[in-house]
């Protein structure tokens, strides 16, 4: 259970006298996630989610929480942080940096289909798009520049052939960056568990907290590489039908550039090889007190081995 | 049915793609409302309002929506606006400044009581505490300024002993401003028709197109003038136990001071006498294509001299 910061009905309840949010009617720990302390909290007023940050950079917390501000408000189904009665987003609780932001509702899809892969590319074209207007900055923290500072920290640990892979994967990300692609914030880790739906529709994009700004496709290559594996335990090709789908929904709200369509292999690449690294990072240096397992970073090493072996064409 | 400046289908879907809000899926006018055309529209994404602003000051306009976007994002239950692609809340939609703005659920309640009325004291006491961070100023646009033009405009038509009562009045509230008595933003129109109610709470508060600052007391007294009457139709005394419901929530959540027990009485002829007058005006003089007959003004004659008469004891 990913609770690092413990957090009394008491304490809760003094804290939200802070807000416009009502009584605490109800507090219960969320057990998903490693890197924040979760609750969902409910009151007279409503259900909201509370985050006491955990790692995350002070420094970094704006732009995360008021990028769910300015999506929310251009009517993004993201959740909508809280002001408190000072007017902040951001409010200190026993000692962590603290965000009250609303629940969604809505489930997310172990095996979504090819509806499903089309609500999501629709998602992410309105979301790129009104992401646009959004003026703060801050590099894709999971970016080549991380990259290359992973793969230093995991080299000890992998077999020599994983090196080879690694190293002949970053030379090729080195020579094929697209400084021309359209960019700007992305969510950058959309899996899946990331995407509620409700009756068909996407009702929530949770988890901002890997955002930043990269390529705008390189957040649909995330997407690709794991909601539309062919089987994600067994086939980690692309399934043609769903692959098709996500993009084609994707291009109906913010057409793909012949640069696009060119980069979707090496970027299919990149998204494979930034989970790589932090699995692999997350698997051999795990942080003290980390309190629940890691992923199985070879998921994403044959993700990565199949892309450069058989390199997806551009669907639509 | 209120609608001013029809919208076609395709008018509308073209407007739509100026925002992030998915495709225009229905469109229905809202026949409720004398001052502007509004519609409920469902897109692919989820339920709006959209109102085309016929009469409203144009420079006015922020006011309102600033403040719907401040207390949406404080956790009020208000309907947020949408901001568009280039980020802004209005926009023009066949010659009129519009808005598009969440669509909430619930229904408004005819006859509420006890429970309800403590519902919307609590509410009350949020919303003021809430607004006080919201730093944009619009003095109540419907305060004692406005009065005295509309008792000029209307005394013609009335009869003497009405003129009598309307002058008493205004005399009385020139000897009875509170300049000491807190002050912020305030609805001032919170009707039951403005409030709408899910599960026993209150899931929304709209119609914020009558806000201003003005003694947060007045937005009290506006609303035991409406939901606390004994009978609507037939005894216009407030009753107990449901003003007592609403006042005692409200302090729980924003104390009143001595200064607010004392202007009670004089604050619930303050509310009585601003929709006397208002019904007065749209019934006398009537706009030019006004769609919907004006309310009746003697409801609000009988309100106020039954607080002149009977001035109601503060109750908690």
């Amino acid at each position: 259970m990913s609770v690092y910061t413990p957090v009394s009905d008491a304490e809760l309840a003094a804290w939200l006298d802070g807000y416009s949010v009502g009584k605490l009617a109800s507090c219960e720990p969320i057990k998903a996630g490693i890197e924040n302390t979760n609750y969902f909290v409910t009151t007279t007023q409503g259900r909201y989610v509370l985050t006491l940050f955990e790692r995350l950079p002070a420094e970094e917390l704006p732009f995360y929480i008021n990028l769910m501000a300015h999506l929310a408000r251009h009517g993004i189904p993201c959740p909508a942080p809280i002001a408190d009665l000072a007017d902040q987003y951001l409010r200190s609780l026993n000692g962590k940096p603290a965000a009250l932001v609303t629940r969604l509702p809505g489930r997310s899809l172990e095996r979504p289909g090819v509806e499903e892969c089309a609500e999501l590319g629709a998602l992410l074209g309105r979301m790129h798009l009104a992401a646009r207007s959004y003026s703060a900055y801050l590099e894709n923290p999971r970016g080549p520049r991380w990259w290359r500072f992973a793969a230093r920290e995991v080299r000890p640990f992998l077999k020599e052939k994983e090196i080879r892979l690694l190293e002949d994967e970053l030379d090729f990300q080195a020579q094929h960056r697209f400084p021309d692609l359209p960019r700007g914030p992305v969510h950058a880790d959309l899996f899946r568990d990331n995407a509620l739906f409700e009756n068909g529709r996407i009702s929530g994009v949770i988890d901002f907290y890997f955002a930043g700004v990269d390529c705008l496709l390189y957040d649909v290559a995330v997407c690709a590489n794991d909601w539309c594996l062919a089987d994600p335990q067994a086939d980690r090709r692309l399934d043609e039908a769903r692959t098709r789908a996500l993009l084609a929904a994707c291009h109906a709200v913010r057409p793909f550039g012949a640069l696009e369509r060119a980069a979707w292999p090496a970027m299919l690449r990149a998204a494979a090889l930034r989970f790589w690294l932090s699995r692999l990072y997350d698997f051999h240096l795990p942080r003290p007190g980390m309190l629940v397992h890691a992923h199985d970073p070879e998921h994403f090493c044959d993700i990565l081995e199949l892309r450069m072996r058989l390199p997806p064409a551009w669907l639509d």
